[in-house]
C-alpha cells in the first residue's frame, strides 16, 4: 500500500484539487488524499499532514501524525489552534515566495519614495506640482524581521541603492545592512527609517507592537509598509498617527480580519493604500516541489526538516 | 579678462541664480554670466552659450557664438526655434539622469506589473479582490529609443527580470536585450510588448509615431508609458484605444502642452496616470559638473564635445 499523506485544508476547492494534482505527482510512491476522502485506515497510517488553514479536530484525528506540513509561511493561527501538544510544524520556506516578496516591497518603497500616492491624489484636482527627488540613498528603509524574506528585501533594497536598518531578534551581521536587535534597537530603526517595512510574524511578542507609542516615536512623515500580518499594528493608533499626519501613509496589505470588512475606516482613509494581501502570493509550483522534497528526504532517511520553535511561535 | 559664457535660458529665477552660482564656482576662470546681465563687450567675446529653454532671438545676439551646451537631454525645441543654421549643439548627457530615468521606469513598471492601478479603482469600491500574480519572466517590456537612457533602463529591467525588446534606429546589440529596429522591428516590439516605454527623442520622425494604427498593433491589454515627449503619442488615438480597453492603462509624465491644462481629459481618465513631469528631473549638482567638464575640456583642447545632428534633431 502506498503511504497516505493526509491534505487538511480549508480553503477553495478548486486550489486543493490543483495541490493534490501537483503533490500526487512529485511523490508518485505516497498517496496524496484529503481528509474527507480518507478511510479510517488512512487516516491510521497517515504519519504527515500537509495544511493550510485545517480544522484542527481534523488534525487531532490522525492520531499517528508525526510532523506537519504547512503550506503558508505564516503558522501562527496554526499554533494557537493546535497548542503546545502539537506535532512538528514545518512553515514553507520557499526562496520563490522570498524572491516575490523582496520584489513587493521594493515595489511598493518605490511607490512611496516616488510619491504616487500624492501624484495620484494630484490628479484627481487636476493639479500639476512637481515634489523634489530624493536618491534612494537618502533615504532609510527599516525592515522589522530579518529571517528569508527580510533578508531578500534587504538585497533588493541595498541594490536599488537604499540605506536598509534590520531589526531581528538575536543579534546578527549581514553584509550592506545596519543590523539592530533588542528593544533599544527597534527604537532606533524606528526613529530613523523613512519607510518602516513589517515582516514580522504574529507572535505574542509582536502582536500590537506598533502601538501609539511606537509609531510616535517614528519620523514625522514617515512612511509604514505591512506585509505580514495585521495585528502586528495597533489599528486606530495607526489611524490617529495618520490623521495627525505624523505618519504620512500606509500600504497595508494584511488585516486583523480578511477579507478586510467594508466597514474599516482604512478602505476610504486617503493616506491609506489597501492591497488585498497579495504582496507574496504562494507558487503552487515551487512550493510543492519544496514540500515534495522533505517528505521524500523524511522518508529516505528519517530526518524531519527544521520545525518552528513552538513556543517562540515561528 | 576672464571669458564670458552667457547663460540664455528661460525658468525660474531662482533656477537661474542657482545654476550661475554653481557654474560660477565649478569654472573660476570664466565669468558665467546671464544674458540679460551681460555689456556688449560680453556679449561680443562669449563662445559658449549654456542654455535652458532660451529666447532664439538672445542666442541670435551672440555674434562669435562656437557652441551651445543645452542644460536639458531634450533639445527638440531648441533645434526647431534656432534653424539648420545654428551652431553645434551639445545635449546633457548624464549618467545620473540616466540612473534617474532607469530607476523610474523600473518603479512604474512595478507599478503596472503589480497592478496598483487596478487596487487603488478596488479600493475606492471597498472591493477585496486577488489579481494572479506573474513572474517578471513572463512578461516583456518594449523600449522605444535606446540611447543612453534607454540603455540604463534596460540594464535595471532585464536585472529585476523582465524580458526586455529595445527598438533603435540602427541595429545594434546589447547583452540580454532583444535588439529590433526599423519598422519591421517596431512592429514586432508592438505586437509582444506587454509594456510599451518611449523614451524617444520629439522629431519629425518620431512626431504622432504611436497613432491610432501603431496603437491597434499592440496587444489587448498592453499598457503604455511615455517618460519622453508628449507629441510622440496622437492623444486623441491613445484616448480611443484606452476606452476601448485596447491599450488597459497609460502612465504619462509629458504632454503636448505642459502643465497639462485643466482641461485635458486625461486628468480625469479612470486608465491614465498623470505625472507631472518628474521621472527623471535634473541634479543641478551632477550636470553641472558634466557642463563644467565639457566646457575646461573646450578651453583646454579647443575640442567641442559630441554635438547633435542638427538634422537627425538629436
Amino acid at each position: 500500500m502506498k503511504k497516505p499523506i493526509a491534505l487538511v485544508t480549508r480553503i477553495d476547492r478548486a486550489d486543493e484539487q490543483a495541490w493534490v494534482a501537483i503533490l500526487a505527482r512529485l511523490l508518485p510512491e505516497s498517496e496524496i488524499v484529503h481528509f474527507h476522502e480518507m478511510d479510517d485506515a488512512q487516516r491510521d497510517a497517515a504519519e504527515i499532514a500537509i495544511v493550510a488553514n485545517p480544522d484542527p479536530g481534523h488534525v487531532a484525528a490522525l492520531p499517528n501524525l508525526k510532523w506537519i506540513h504547512s503550506l503558508w509561511a505564516g503558522v501562527e493561527r496554526l499554533v494557537a489552534e493546535l497548542g503546545q501538544a502539537a506535532p512538528p510544524i514545518v512553515r514553507l520556506e520557499d526562496p520563490e515566495l522570498a524572491r516575490v516578496m523582496a520584489e513587493a516591497i521594493l515595489a511598493w518603497t518605490y511607490y512611496l519614495h516616488r510619491d504616487m500616492p500624492a501624484y495620484r491624489r494630484q490628479q484627481a484636482a487636476a493639479i500639476w506640482r512637481q515634489h523634489p527627488y530624493r536618491r534612494p540613498g537618502d533615504l532609510t528603509v527599516g525592515i522589522l524581521g530579518m529571517g528569508l524574506l527580510g533578508k531578500a528585501a534587504a538585497g533588493k533594497l541595498t541594490a536599488a541603492g537604499f540605506r536598509v536598518t534590520g531589526w531581528a531578534r538575536s543579534p546578527q551581521q549581514i553584509d550592506g545592512v545596519d543590523m539592530v536587535s533588542a528593544e533599544s534597537g527597534l527604537d532606533r530603526l524606528l526613529r530613523t527609517s523613512d519607510i518602516v517595512v513589517s515582516l514580522l510574524p504574529l507572535t505574542s511578542e509582536t502582536r500590537g507592537l506598533l502601538d501609539a507609542r511606537r509609531l510616535s516615536s517614528m519620523k514625522t512623515g514617515a512612511r509604514l509598509i505591512n506585509f505580514s500580518r495585521g495585528p502586528i499594528i495597533v489599528d486606530v493608533d495607526l489611524i490617529a498617527a495618520l490623521d495627525a499626519g505624523h505618519i504620512a501613509h500606509a500600504v497595508l496589505d494584511v488585516f486583523d480580519a480578511e477579507p478586510l470588512p467594508p466597514t474599516s475606516p482604512y478602505w476610504r482613509h486617503d493616506s491609506v493604500t489597501v492591497l488585498p494581501h497579495i504582496s507574496a502570493p504562494t507558487d503552487r509550483n515551487t512550493a510543492a516541489v519544496i514540500v515534495a522534497d522533505n517528505i521524500k528526504r523524511y522518508y529516505a532517511t528519517g530526518a524531519l526538516p527544521a520545525a518552528i520553535d513552538i513556543k517562540r511561535g515561528y
